[in-house]
């Protein structure tokens, strides 16, 4: 954990660069439009910590409403439940031993659940919550076009679900996760629509085939900030699990909107500072090691500049030929929106939660580098 | 700082995942071949701490013989300083007052230098060292090719020396940097040797032109991995930076090699378990932030299979068409050579050092998110 690059008080040009800025005004607009939008037809949000890894968020998620949050890691669950967040579902495959021990003993902290789409590992998560006392939740992974983890087959389903039937009660079936993370950024609409029409006719067909064999299935879980209302409005799904929608990506931001969903606005961007000038070009001082890039780089919000280059600790600003630029020199602050958010809070320890140029309060990273 | 992933004397199977594995067999080969070379030749060898932010690498690195180590950021040299390195050049530009006094703070405990390429920040540098009490050293960043920070004018080359002059006795001109970035990752031997030889030609003349003034110019540092044997041979260069030698990116491989270079062999990889398993694809437990991809995906070291996707925590490993593949299944773990160490290494908070399929010793990546 490094030093906080501001204190509560300071005006934006006391921030130390490269940092992490919060717009909270937009922050807050968007939880509200989500929250309101998914509570208000009957459906419940888990919020997807893994996006921004900070237990001051989610629990504003939770005051807001959502039932708890998702994670990728073992590690960011841990830090979840010590943060005070009492449901935490890890939306991925655990295999190892070792970390199915941490779950299972975490399970006797917190409602704590797993996805799972091999036999194996469920029974060997059965004998970690054995082992630890516990009860953990599971639910069936269903690939539902995404072509990653999960299982495509009624048959492997209902093989699952007696696989955790055996494990009771230290494992305990909720239900299906039913997450098309491709479609979050199909461009159009329509793409987004149709990609979740068809997994929620997978997901209703699992979910069938489970009750029909006398399982449980409480929960079918799944979407993300693209799609949701498509989940939402489904009556399939009871859950959605929204990530993005706090930070927002630049990338979201090039999907075709849909009139129907409520607006976002962009939330994150990277406080960076002119460390280098010449005429047409301008050197920052934060590059691959303060923003991810694997969705393309960051959009600086200054007009006539554009991205020429990054490398590990400079990003190169250039003119636009024959457009206006705005003024720009050596100790000049730029900010910039990451293309993709997830990834870019995890080089950082720090969110700086601004109302408009004061910040307003430090936000630790908590799960930073929880790789396992 | 996340808790290790392995303990010393565990087997690679028992090590956590993903976890940055060191060879110590091959790091010890490198740091011997890189500095034998340089240092036969009578040249100083100031070893790059950005690429492993690791204090325990400086200290091998010194003690075979590196002058000190230069890094990126002040924040860096705080922590290469505090890990008793005495001897630390930041290889930047800085301008914001608040890492200058920092940075002028640090040349009370060891011997500190700094790059400049512009006169407010020359005189803004001298008044915090003269606020301090230190002595920093500076180095004039000549633009050698890579158009990203720098002067490129004999006049500016000497104006700059003339306002380190007048922050004399806390500021001391030690000579030039002269460092060719983009020059390292050339194709062709040819290529590079050119790119360096109009380098040194231009580190040549600026250096006399400043000794024609009355200025020192004791010191010409720069090169880099892919470069470094060019540097050494110019009579021109007093002192190569290299970096990357003590964990060697894949995309250096890509280069084609100069036979009259010694060979360097792949010491850093990332360890990961698959997670996941369909017929022709295993899903790994490591994605966007295990990896860096600007310089593509990781290659991994397992026959048959090549990187399909990869995501915020998973990879998608695919059987290549019409190979033989070796049998990979949940719980199997696979190596992949990063594309880009440093900005990999920075994902994470340890190395683990391994010999054969042990582990011997647990190294922590200090500077790990050392932004400011």
């Amino acid at each position: 954990m490094t030093m906080p690059p501001a204190q509560p008080g300071d005006r934006l040009d006391a921030i130390d660069t490269p940092a992490l800025l919060i717009d909270l005004d937009a922050f807050e607009a968007n939880l509200a439009a989500v929250h309101s939008t998914v509570l208000g037809a009957g459906v419940a949000l888990r919020a997807h910590g893994k996006a921004h890894k900070s237990v001051e968020i989610a629990r504003r998620q939770v005051a807001a409403g959502a039932v708890g949050v998702c994670c990728q890691k073992v590690g960011e669950a841990e830090v979840f439940v010590a943060g005070g967040i009492r449901d935490v579902l890890v939306s991925n495959q655990v295999v190892a031993p070792a970390k199915l021990a941490r779950l299972a003993a975490l399970a006797r902290q917190a409602t704590v659940g797993v996805c799972v789409d091999a036999i194996g590992p469920v029974r060997a998560l059965a004998q970690a919550a054995r082992e630890a006392g516990s009860t953990v939740d599971v639910l069936i992974e269903l690939d539902v076009g995404m072509a990653r983890c999960g299982v495509t087959t009624d048959d492997e389903v209902l093989a699952l679900a007696r696989a955790v039937a055996e494990g009771a009660p230290h494992l305990r079936l909720r239900g299906l996760q039913a997450y098309h993370g491709s479609a979050q950024h199909r461009r159009s609409p329509q793409a987004r629509a149709e990609a979740i029409a068809t997994a929620a006719q997978k997901a209703a067909a699992a979910r069938d085939a489970l009750r029909a064999a006398g399982h449980a299935c409480e929960v079918v879980t799944g979407a993300g900030t693209g799609t949701y209302r498509h989940e939402v409005a489904s009556g399939v799904y009871t859950e959605v699990q929204t990530g993005s929608y706090v930070l927002m990506d630049a990338d979201y931001f090039a999907n075709e909107p849909d009139p129907a969903d409520p607006p976002l606005r962009p939330v994150l961007t990277v406080w960076c500072q002119v460390i280098s000038a010449r005429p047409g070009q301008c050197v920052l001082d934060a590059g691959l090691k303060a923003f991810a890039v694997d969705s393309g780089p960051p959009r600086p919000l200054i007009e006539g500049w554009h991205v020429a280059s990054l490398s590990d600790e400079h990003l190169v600003l250039r003119t636009k030929p024959g457009e206006p630029a705005a003024p720009l020199g050596i100790g000049d602050h730029v900010r910039l929106v990451p293309g993709h958010c997830d990834p870019t809070v995890n080089l950082h320890d720090h969110l700086v939660a601004c109302r408009g140029d004061r910040v307003e309060a430090l936000w630790r990273v908590d799960a930073r580098g929880a790789l396992f």
